[in-house]
């Protein structure tokens, strides 16, 4: 059972069912109720806030009107389904959001039926419910049935957003599309969509403009009931018109109600019953208050995105976020060189698609704005117009997270790597995330880049490599791709002097005359191995370290070395082991026929959960711990 | 020199300047001389036919009003580029046009410095054109140059289309997006924005209610100069949301014009010479005939997109493109085999995007509408799309052409592979596609599912093993996929009664006692394999030969045989070797610690030109000749 305090409503609250029990007048207590719960856990237990507080009255007024999961409901995204998960069944074990063996941050249809479907990475939600609404259609279960999609205005400009809205259109199939607009993204929203969904809610045109068609016409006359009907159509016509409204989705044939206010449930339930009656795809457009109900997030729903931990009651938050004392996290090695490579070279151009301050990007956003581009979620159109530059000279540092980049892989392909451009890929959120679990680590970014002609791959072992790697790349005119993990490195020191690499180049660390072992890393998981070299070290066994720096082009004279030297050789990397590195070691002894054993540590072949990053290497085996063992065993093998 | 008659004008015609030297009077002349010079060449030398006839006026306009490369000039897709080609330096080169050595069916960057970036996938143009756009401005050229991308309504469905949309509403750039609206993609086009498309241009409302307010107000009277501003507020709101005119792209901040006839050259190059002063980021919508000037084109534009040799004065096709009597196209076995198994379970649905006919799921569309999806050019809705119709337990078989199936990496792993859903994907064009080249090969499959957890994938060596790969996916629960290529298969008899295949195994077709070399292959590359092999053999030499049918789960068992019996096994794939097929052998035989030489044939780690399937085999060497030399090279140096 749960040891946070529950208020007198949320007390008897379990399942869906629970809440209609209530009458509508107390709803608005019980979503108070749920505020402080959520603020209460999440404060002790780090979690997605503020947009979970934005989405309390949507949830409660949801499992309210429908009966899930008859009725589907998909949360795009979904790090705003917390009130949902407490809804549906979850709430005592809500405190274990995010940890090792807890629930997810996600929806997750293995976790729960009331999960409809799995999310985490953005825009999917409308192409998902929509496939769930036909199916329901052909396999005659009832058309009574309501297919929801709750979708934030951030989402609704990735592109397979709209590549399902204009599919949607031509659809019988029983959708509503709740567009959760709260003008932010993680940091504010940009784009022509977002200043295009601000006009419609503010613009009072249309009222004073209906005054004037009503006086013009002599107020209750003849003449207006006359051509009343008339009157009615024009009316209908400016109103669109003069707000702006509507017409961007019903142009794609979806039928557009809204604006309302996303935080009263009474307005949310009202809205929600008739839309219930109405067939066909329809838009409801909320608008909604990220970080709703703790001031401090409100006014800065950036920091309160995902803020750690803080107290509930004031919002302040603790003091062990802000300590300095510590080695600097890669995301900020990386916003710090930007700004030092920026000073050097004026063609250098910054790209983020929505993640300026998840990437560390606002430090070069604060001092050369005109270079500095956050296109919104869109990492397919982030790719192909650093493309766009590069064609034309400027270098573009484009930098998408690990597991992000996956929506851009065609463009990478397609519109660098063939014409060769010098674009540099930034990977932030390299190998395992941690607490985001399976929809975000960064696991597959080795073996999927490597497989692409003409593309350098580079991993640091540390920060000052990552700052030399982000300098060489400044210098090597070709697509040159750099994977660095989430989280921090170990370097208090890491403001060094940049050098060029040389590209392809690995080198040997610690070196023996007499070690029957290699371990060849690539990328920071090398520390690991690096600390399990010294424990072993001390038991007087000598293993050799190479950190490989890059994994394509591939420095196959160091290989050399390394098998000819050793009979074993460990590879070590952060990514899945199918087609990554290791493999590519595999692949040049194979070929040269050499008969080493080659034992390749690194993600298994099966999708990982959630936990700390710790944790989650022990479960692979690449902490320092599953390399130390793995040594031990292959020299207990070998004798 | 072209043998190719060329008329009066078009003589005299080899770069953009040369046609600023004919009166704009005689540009219609040019337009037809083009046109005929086309289809003279394209009678002769297949191409895309149809798209390039609907563009010709487009052409010749944008070169008489413009200076590229000054201006930027984008062609998205590209394969209607033709009389572009033509016009700048490359006419008598065109003949060579998709041959071997010959000029691009493409923009290429590296052809010409008329194509100002590359395409061959469609949506990419107005990513590409704004970032060269912003690029022109940092780095201070000229403000005055116009930044042009021609997009046809097919390609403005894609995503990313979208997202560069919603990032150029907001930018100041100088962009011009030419929406060449033909209504057509390959096959008929569809969804919302089709559809919307169609009502800018027939909606006639407008007209009849300017009139009807004009009576209302009593005609020409003191009531109607009174509210004479006020009136034509109205008469411009009305005319908009009757007209349902523009309010899509304006909404996004983006000015729209037209539409504009675009095969009128006169008409063009007015609204051109107008539209290069008005600054900013706008769209000028123009409608084409696609195939325009062929009787037969424009009534079939799906037959003549790209229609293989033909008569070209009346349009007919040649014979040959007629003859039932040979193999049948791999397309056309899946076509077929999807209509079996859609008789037998009604669960089984397919979708495609965009590619209705080129992937001959038309043939289920026209048995079983309801149950067949075109959802228009959306790779990434597509997968999602398939991912919700499984999750409540319909059976989707989605085919995506290899090289586009890129465009939907990310909904692969996270919403299908991840939550193990059954889908099917059919990912025809695998492999070399030929003509189409670099941007078309279907060369990276292989190597980026095998990263993918839970993913079954395979390959079958010729068309009753793809029918029996189709059989075993409808009964085998999880995420499967089946690469197979473009073109003919070898088999008049294919239509083999289907089995369900063990998954994860392959077999051994051709042992011997003695053979010293084995060939592993995974697809219809084998049957090369198998040549060289019987060419061997009357040599009196034995080479083993193993089909391994499926690259994942790989049969271990079958490798241990293989490498128990034969010091070098070559493996043979036709996809890159980087991660691939061959990749996966070499991790395992590394992993046992076996000391076989492991010889990966198939594409290297470089782009592929385009040429005839068979050149482009034999530069890589995976031709017949190839395998058979590789493995008497592997022989000598064995001995």
């Amino acid at each position: 059972m749960s040891e946070y305090k529950q208020g007198e409503l949320l007390k008897n609250i379990n399942f869906p069912n629970d809440i209609k029990q209530i009458p509508q007048s107390k709803l608005p207590q019980l979503c108070t109720e749920l505020r402080e719960y959520i603020l209460d856990v999440l404060s002790e237990n780090p979690g997605h806030l503020a947009s979970s507080l934005g989405t309390i009255e949507l949830s409660v007024a949801l499992h309210y009107v429908f009966n899930v999961p008859d009725d589907t409901l998909i949360w795009d995204v979904g790090h705003q389904s917390y009130a949902h998960k407490v809804l549906t069944g979850r709430k005592d074990y809500f405190k274990t959001i995010r940890s090792f063996g807890g629930i997810s941050g996600f929806p997750r249809k293995d976790e729960s039926k009331y999960d409809c479907f799995g999310t985490g990475h953005s825009s999917t939600s409308i192409s998902a419910v929509l496939g769930m609404a036909i199916a329901d259609n052909l396999l005659n279960k009832s058309s009574e049935n309501t297919h929801i999609a709750v979708i934030g205005d951030g989402s609704m400009t990735g592109g397979m957003a709209f590549e399902a809205l204009n599919n949607a259109g031509t659809s019988d199939a029983n959708l509503l599309i709740i567009l959760n607009d709260n003008g932010i993204s993680i940091d504010k929203q940009v784009g022509g969509l977002s200043k295009y969904f601000t006009r419609i809610t503010i613009s009072a045109k249309y009222n004073r403009l209906k005054n004037k068609i009503w006086n013009m016409l002599g107020g209750n006359t003849l003449q207006y009931s006359k051509h009343k009907s008339f009157v009615k159509k024009v009316l209908l016509a400016t109103k669109y018109v003069f707000s702006g409204k509507s017409t961007f989705f019903e142009a794609l044939g979806i039928r557009y109600f809204g604006p309302i206010n996303g935080n009263d449930v009474d307005d949310l339930i009202k809205t929600l019953k008739s839309l219930k009656h109405i067939k066909g795809a329809k838009i409801l457009h909320i608008i909604t208050k990220k970080g709703k109900g703790l001031p401090q997030a409100e006014k800065n729903p950036t920091t309160y995105h995902a803020p750690g931990l803080f107290n509930p009651h004031t919002g302040e938050l603790r003091a062990e976020n802000r300590n300095t004392q510590i080695a600097p996290k890669y995301q900020d090695v990386f916003g710090e060189t930007m700004l030092e490579l920026a000073a050097i070279d004026n063609r250098i151009v910054g790209i983020t698609p929505a993640m300026l301050s998840g990437c560390s990007l606002d430090k070069m956003m604060d001092v050369y704005p005109e270079r500095t581009f956050d296109v919104g979620i869109a990492e397919q159109h982030a790719v192909t117009l650093a493309a766009g530059f590069a064609a034309k000279g400027l270098i573009p540092f484009c930098n998408i997270y690990s597991s992000f980049m996956q929506r851009a892989y065609d463009q990478i392909i397609h519109d660098v790597c063939l014409q060769n451009l010098h674009v540099v890929f930034c990977l932030d959120r390299a190998g395992l995330v941690g607490e985001d679990g399976a929809t975000h680590h960064g696991a597959f970014d080795l073996a999927y880049l490597r497989a692409i002609p003409n593309i350098i791959i580079a991993a640091p072992l540390n920060e000052m490599e990552l700052r030399d790697m982000l300098f060489t790349a400044l210098y090597t005119n070709k697509p040159f791709a750099i994977r660095y993990p989430r989280g921090r490195g170990n370097n208090l020191n890491w403001r060094n002097e940049m050098k060029i690499l040389t590209v392809g180049k690995g080198c040997a660390n610690e070196c023996s005359n007499d070690a029957q072992i290699a371990i060849c890393s690539l990328g920071t998981i090398g520390n690991n191995a690096l600390e399990a070299i010294s424990q072993l070290k001390t038991e007087n066994i000598n293993v050799d370290f190479y950190n490989f720096r890059f994994l394509k082009p591939l420095d196959t004279q160091l290989i050399e070395e390394v098998i000819s030297k050793h009979k074993i050789v460990i590879t070590v990397e952060d990514g899945v082991i199918t087609g990554g590195f290791g493999s590519a070691i595999a692949e040049y002894v194979t070929k040269v026929n050499h008969n080493n054993r080659i034992i390749r540590m690194g993600l298994p072949d099966s999708f990982i959960e959630h936990g700390t990053v710790k944790e989650l290497q022990h479960v692979c085996g690449i902490d320092t711990e599953g390399i130390y063992n793995q040594i031990r065993k292959s020299l207990k093998h070998k004798c």
